[in-house]
């Protein structure tokens, strides 16, 4: 009797693996493999510029130090703590806590945050906890970035899209949606959106709007989940503004941390912050962040303390302030983003059918062209103009972005830049002459 | 009007913040927080004895020449690997599956390893990928270890209690479960089970039982998810045998690895072999890691690169032997296991009521009792006789294991074990002396 391998076919298998948001990023990496030699304006990671191996044996040694000086940890208890399984709402903590007090005049206990494994694992904590059963849907502001309907769909929520203007969600569209959902026997608990900077639109949401946004969701009994990992990168001078956590005086808010984009991605390390009460017969008041971190003791045990211990010691050796750390970064990026929207005034600025957001901050700049920005113009333009982007549609929930395209300016260097518009000059000259419109 | 802060009941939440199985480990660990000078026999984590930060560095260091010897690496490929985001399914897969070859006999493409957050990422890869709906269930072994209970409720997978004889896993028992289950309109996907030196029960399936398993699973159609965290451990001066997936001619084996207990749990590493074939139409042939390595992509994006890389040099050190990097620590665990075993048979060989397994290898002693061995009984013996265990009946599903409890020898020293079992004869006179029974 011969016996065949096992093998699937993947329907059998759970449907997320044949959702479009789950192949989204594995195409854009394929594109990005397959054509190595292209520039690319697609990559929303952080400038390599600032990476040094030597820093990473310091940062160790500087969070040991402050185990022993601090936490009055003996040399068995640092080791215990850098080594071995450790507490699964994590051991930076009080450091993250500083750290939004100092920067973001977020004043939070530390026992509200949980340290997790990069901010994805925080939004899929948040969607896991919240997602009880086929009713329970999650809204989030369109276009929104992939890892949110992701991790919708590992946990089999349905996600809602709600409108955006140039101030950010539109709060009529929000009520009218959760209305709408009510009334068809849903359940919404959440919008998640990025108030600073976001991805993929750019756009920042003014002072006035977040107040109004907060007062729609205490109406609603909305949570907000409220994701900044963009939000040390204003550009054009001004003052940043107030993170909606900082504003909110009523637990709305659940805040998703990144330090991928602050310290390094490379260590995987991101929180959130989830002071909502949870309560439950016949057992003490918890915090929401207490549940998140049950599901996280059976997802992941705890993130890395290794991992955490250099994000720990980077913190440290700025006082908590990833402003300070992030100095020259921050004059970086702004210096970027003000190279790509006087590049394209320079190349565009005259051309009926293109137009482009002006973004005050941050990593991203829509292009709207006069032709489908699509998969297949991607790999065209990869192929014949060695220029990647990122084709909007990928950050829609069905219709939208067709004719638009992502532009970021976060790992790549000013002449890049001028090379890579130059690119996007051609590929427009040729779409347009071609009439591929 | 005052708004109040947002609150939950936890009944607004999913349904695994209410199970037993993940409350469970909360448990244990408060208590141990509670008593903290009471003497732990209960904790599974390894010995600390081998733990020197000394060591971080020159694992980094090491994987970076690693990186530029044998990958070609400039330094900015190096930073860019330790500090960037990276391959989603890890960049440690090469030292992974040259370990597998060299410990196991396990021969793997690695591009069939996943590399994840520790091996409850990769239960939960597993588990997510098979469960489609509700009708999808998983069989475990009984008593089975919490983790993978927990995986289960996290995809709301209903998780089936296979019987386990001396041998492992009773066939019987498994062909009657997967009968019943497809009666019932169910689609039983998987069996999870520790063939070596198992958790909770100690047990190791013989080597014929190990090929009548895998005929079995074939049969029935079922995958095996093989976890093989203490393999290493033999502890009887024995052979070690061979694992279920070294056997595995027919892709039925998902190997899930732990490097938790071999290099260090602080790392947060483990991996998945999963090299199951995934038909689709329209698009090529893929791997079953592959698709586990699209759910990460939205749970956690990459593990650590950084904690990879600390891991990567301790494997590269010993030349990808974790046997030869353990050698000390091999004979301190089948030290303190011998001592252990001899340790109850001199205090209770003689008296009725009490017995134990003899393991050959591992962390785990189960010890039978005349008295319930439950939740209460484990706070009054940490509180009168400061010593810890762990309760049986924690890796029951339903009824079990109420008059058990395990003992670990993992984490403790020869003396601290004979201390430990002169308060386990305590307890025991203690108990039996007041009618506890």
């Amino acid at each position: 009797m011969t016996h065949h391998p096992y093998s699937f076919d993947r329907a059998e298998l759970h449907g997320s693996l044949a959702d479009p948001a789950m192949e989204s990023m594995n195409f854009l990496n394929q594109i990005a493999e397959q054509y190595p030699t292209a520039l690319s304006l697609a990559a929303g990671r952080p400038t390599e510029a600032v990476f040094d191996l030597a820093d990473l044996p310091r940062h160790l040694e500087t969070f040991c130090r402050y185990l022993r000086e601090e936490k009055n940890a003996t040399e068995s208890d640092v080791r215990r703590t850098v080594f071995q399984y450790g507490r699964t709402k994590g051991i930076i903590h009080e450091l993250i806590a500083a750290n939004l007090r100092v920067d973001e005049g977020i004043d939070v206990d530390p026992e509200a945050v949980v340290v997790t494994v990069g901010c994805q694992e925080a939004m899929f904590l948040a969607l896991r906890a919240l997602r009880r059963d086929e009713r329970d849907v999650l809204l989030a502001v369109s276009p929104s970035y992939v890892g949110i309907a992701g991790a919708a769909r590992l946990v089999d929520m349905k996600l809602l899209p709600v409108r955006e203007g140039a101030d950010g969600v539109l709060l009529d569209d929000l009520a009218a949606q959760v209305r709408a959902a009510r009334a068809a026997g849903l359940r919404p608990r959440a919008l998640y959106l990025i108030p600073d900077f976001a991805n993929p639109s750019g756009l920042t949401m003014p002072l006035n709007a977040r107040h109004s946004l907060l007062a729609a969701a205490r109406e609603l009994g909305l949570l907000l989940l409220e994701d900044n990992p963009y939000g040390l990168f204003r550009a054009d001078g001004g003052e940043r503004l107030p993170t909606l956590k900082s504003l909110d005086t009523t637990s709305q808010v659940v805040y998703l941390g990144s330090l991928a984009k602050t310290a390094f991605p490379g260590a995987r390390v991101g929180y959130a912050v989830a002071d909502q009460t949870v309560r439950s017969p016949g057992t003490d008041r918890s915090l929401l962040a207490d549940e998140m971190a049950k599901i996280k003791s059976m997802l992941t045990v705890n993130t890395s303390p290794m991992a955490q211990a250099l994000v720990g010691g980077k913190l440290l050796e700025s006082d908590c302030s990833l402003v300070k750390a992030n100095a020259d970064t921050i004059a970086g990026y702004s210096r970027n983003l003000e190279r790509l929207l006087t590049g394209l005034q320079d190349r565009f600025g005259h051309q009926p059918g293109i137009s482009w957001s002006r973004p005050i901050g941050g990593f991203f700049v829509v292009v709207t062209v006069p032709f489908q920005a699509d998969n297949a113009t991607l790999e065209y333009s990869a192929g014949k103009h060695r220029l990647l982007w990122t084709p909007m549609s990928h950050f829609y929930q069905g219709e939208g972005g067709e004719r638009q395209l992502r532009l970021s300016v976060s790992s790549v260097v000013p002449e890049q830049i001028d090379l890579g518009l130059d690119r996007l000059r051609s590929l427009v000259d040729d779409l347009t002459a071609n009439h591929r419109l």
